[in-house]
């Protein structure tokens, strides 16, 4: 018998998934929305099968929640018992620790698994109409074991994920998530968004280098989910910040004070680096 | 008569001028650099058609200059007395107050014309072996007119980098040039030096989402060229980068406070900042 997938929320994510999981599976797809408009456009669409009911929530052997990261935990939580029995639930949520701290106990009592999950894709647009089939195509997905996942669940989830086009699934607990993704998504996002903001950035028309495009590019962000997304992993992404000010200082003087010689090691230091790590 | 064109210093620019030079006009090309093999190898290519000597020094209507900034100083004011009369000298550093300042007056009193250039275009690759007769393909084309360039050679270079494939030709003065190309470019080197400098970029292997791969993209820098740069416009690259952490701390202390309102400010800003100036 086919599979059912219930997936909460259809933005850029959600949306993405839903159409990945009809291009790549025949799996019986429902869809869950706050907005009638784009639950109707996705039906119409065929990305869905069926708009999903309380009884749809009942029939789901996976369910995916692509919302931000405190409506991830009310709705799960709210809905714990609804669920059938056994079925495997995966947040996409951009943070691990908060939602898998609130999520993983609760899952467990009520007999549902949970897998923390972080498909790690993303454009600078958001909402249903940017979703798009190969969005995670080549990508990594981040999946998070915890105390209400089963090694099954999380095996089944890993090949799942593989299916709809992702490049390499990764295993890591929500602490190393959360760090990682500081660095490598967050820090990006306020770097991002903090270069935009000189005076300089006004009048720069027929100066806009490569380099210039590629470190502004993210400031075009969606500032209601990155702020939740920040504020919920504040430690990590403070010490990432505190991290890139101290060294920016060490080139700042050294450009100040004429230090060829330090600024020439410093420099290299970054090159050798990113030779290194890619 | 056909005209002749001198190119000093056949590195990543310079290389890519002569490639640029031989498929879109039919000047004729003298090279001039201190490797013997990227000489033989640019006349074996027919980049270049011949090794420029004293008397080509003599010849050449066209100087371009591609050496880094002291060493382009150097380079003009030690031939001076050897150009061309009326011929127009063009230096594509990346900085231009430092070169104006020493140059200008010195080719006025030896009626040779010089005019400021930088062309926004690189590579993270340096070195003739890098050069391609396209990469200044739409690209802008930074002039600099001062006290040792008339009108009529400033129209000329217009005309001349136009028809090399420059997508706009743009005037500036030195002092301007200096203050946008800190905020562009140099500060988007230092930045993304900075950014990979975190002890987290040694383990982020699986969570490098695009927004990662953008803001470090270009620590891949050639620390020699970068450092002399970097010194030449000590001021306004100072400038920037107190900038930036002044903003940077502003998104760091409302996520360590949990302000959520003065962070999502913060973030709107950002993006329509990004908005608008593109």
């Amino acid at each position: 018998m086919k599979k059912t997938v219930l997936i909460v929320g259809l933005g850029l994510i959600g949306g993405s998934m839903a159409k990945a999981i009809r291009a790549n599976t025949d799996y019986r797809i429902l869809g869950h929305d706050i907005s009638e408009k784009v639950l109707s456009d996705a039906r119409f669409l065929g990305d869905i099968d069926d708009i999903a009911d309380e009884a749809g929530l009942a029939q789901a052997d996976i369910v995916l929640v692509a919302l931000y990261p405190v409506p991830t935990v009310e709705y799960i939580l709210k809905n714990i018992g609804s669920f059938k029995k056994g079925c495997v639930i995966v947040d996409l949520c951009g943070v691990k620790q908060y939602v898998c701290d609130r999520v993983a106990a609760e899952a467990r009592a009520h007999g549902v698994q949970f897998v923390g999950g972080h498909p790690m894709s993303g454009r600078e647009f958001s909402g249903y109409e940017y979703a798009k089939d190969d969005l995670f195509a080549g990508a990594s997905m981040i999946l998070v074991p915890n105390a209400g996942s089963s090694e099954d669940a999380v095996c089944e989830m890993e090949q799942f994920f593989t299916r709809l086009g992702f490049g390499r699934v990764v295993r890591t607990t929500a602490e190393q998530h959360d760090r990682m993704i500081a660095f490598t998504s967050q820090l990006a996002h306020v770097v991002s968004s903090a270069y935009i903001k000189s005076p300089e950035a006004l009048l720069h028309s027929g100066y806009s280098a490569g380099s210039y495009k590629d470190l502004t590019r993210v400031a075009r962000l969606n500032e209601q989910m990155w702020t939740e997304l920040f504020l919920r992993n504040a430690g990590p992404l403070v010490r990432e910040i505190d991290e890139i000010v101290s060294h920016l200082k060490e080139y700042r003087d050294a450009i100040a004070e004429g230090r060829e010689d330090d600024l020439r090691r410093l420099l290299k230091e970054g090159r050798e680096r990113k030779e290194r790590v890619g």
